[in-house]
């Protein structure tokens, strides 16, 4: 199947779910109108390095790399946009499969509000997906930023973590006793994470100190919060709220439970800070996005990041710092 | 060199250069302050099958993958303002030759005045470069789109063709007796295509029809124009503003100077239509810009493209659809 008549098909499968897009396709750009600010992120997966196609679908593939960039909006505020995709293949890959793909795509596009808008289709070695989202808000001030904690600030985080390292150890073979719902909810975290746009926009709204989402592990995360808002950050590893079935994974595995929710990348959830007074309005916040927020640490003076375990002694996690 | 050294060592050599740019790196997003219209276009490259790094410098690389991104914004006379990159890179590639990389993407954006105000650097089996350019203008109405061409306009393209297929032909080892200019000249016409940024925005404003730019050939390209116009274009083949020394490379190379011409990708010029009494107009405002223009066919009602040879007769190009 030629490139061209590989477009003509994803443009059969794509809708435009806004009044801003005014051209999708079909041109030599994609035309949106625009106001306040433009928030954009960019990330690319490749297979071989990002995933694996024995581990995951065509659809999961699609799914992961919208919801990468789609995370970094969350973790803004923004509300999201539009998205443009950069499809790679290998002839070896075919038409059925990228279809497949783009279809996953549009499935998270459709439940994100997003509109995928434009985007190129070019045969490269291996599968490589490249998205850049747009997402929008009202002015700078409409945003959370990595630099906005402050000593004194409350650290929280959604969700529960380590689900999306556990569902990889569980592809990889580890071999825990788990029930099948358990199974598949990691098998489904680490293949399809959800971007956290709603509680996202929703904090930013409440007023938090600064955000991010928890891509590289929470430990890196909360440093690259410590460094941008220069401030120390300590994360206490007895408080990290596991996902159902992380502690049999990890046992399984030979691992340390903490040490899969603290470096264990990919989850997805909300890291951020917050004044000790918006306490309860971020936790009511989070409730009334259908989230729950968990308390794990504090913000001081200083620099870096500061791990404390469940005895009260710091604790070196080593290699927590995403390659 | 770890991702995030190779990050850090790319963001002391960009530069923001607009004030609309509120934040360029550092967060999980880029913040852009927005109006009017956003025109957005994606564009990627991969060795082995755009370019191979045998006759193509790392500088070559990543000029050639944001300019072929910004003559999308020239095609539709947006002025250019942020690009967004992922640098995909073999372990092999090294760090040397990624900084030379971007600093020659930045040195581009330099002179087009564009910001590159984010993006991803990961591992990927061959050298990819995949980039997302982001223009303004002030509303849908200062744009021009494939879909203006009405019968009775008349075809005119800017600057010269062939050039970048006569480089790529002189690359590959034809030999032709050509002065070292000529010959410098094709090969830089090849590695190093500009964008007409500046034109495009000064025939938009001079009310052209339809604009795309000449990527795929100019008979590909009057296809496009003619399909979203709904209406036929006839191009000359004979008139067609050859560059210097393509002729030369044709004959060395056993292939129709003509051929190369309508049929070489690449070239970056614009090929437009407009009304017969905005010829003058027209003229008149490429030589502002410094721009010749070249009037090659004429639009009419029906459907799809003529090609007439210099004899008047109608040409079959083989090939002349880009696969």
């Amino acid at each position: 199947m030629a490139e061209r008549d590989l477009i003509r098909a994803f443009e059969r499968i794509l809708r435009v779910r806004s009044e801003r897009v005014l051209l999708a396709s079909g041109d030599d750009a994609a035309v949106v109108r625009a106001g306040g600010v433009a928030v954009t992120s960019v990330d690319a997966i490749v297979e071989g390095v990002h995933f694996e196609l024995d581990t995951h679908s065509p659809g999961d593939v699609g799914h992961k790399a919208l919801a990468a960039s789609l995370s970094d909006l969350a973790a803004m505020g923004a509300e999201p946009g539009e998205a443009y995709v950069v499809l790679g293949t290998p002839a070896s890959f075919g038409e059925s499969r990228a279809i497949e793909l783009v279809e996953a795509m549009e499935s998270l596009a459709e439940r994100s509000g997003v509109t995928i808008a434009g985007g190129d289709v070019i045969a490269a070695p291996a599968l490589t997906v490249s998205v850049t989202v747009v997402g929008w808000a009202g002015g700078e001030r409409d945003l959370t930023y990595r630099q906005g904690a402050e000593p004194g600030h409350l650290v929280g985080v959604t969700g529960a973590l380590g689900g999306s390292m556990a569902g990889l150890l569980l592809l990889r073979g580890a071999d825990a006793d788990l029930d099948e719902a358990e199974r598949d909810a990691l098998l489904l975290r680490h293949r399809r994470p959800e971007p956290q746009l709603a509680v996202g926009a929703a904090l930013t709204e409440a007023v938090v100190g600064a955000m991010i989402d928890v891509s590289d592990g929470i430990a890196a995360d909360a440093g690259h919060i410590a460094e941008r808002s220069g401030v120390s950050v300590e994360v206490r590893l007895g408080e990290l709220p596991l996902a159902a079935g992380v502690e049999a994974v990890a046992r399984a595995a030979g691992r340390d439970p903490l040490e899969l929710a603290a470096s264990g990348g990919d989850d997805y959830e909300l890291l951020f800070t917050a004044a000790p007074d918006r306490r309860e309005t971020v936790e009511s916040t989070a409730r009334a996005a259908g989230v729950t927020v968990t308390w794990v640490g504090s913000v001081s003076a200083g620099a870096g990041v500061r791990l404390v375990g469940p005895d009260g002694r710091p604790v070196e996690l080593s290699g927590y710092e995403h390659p």
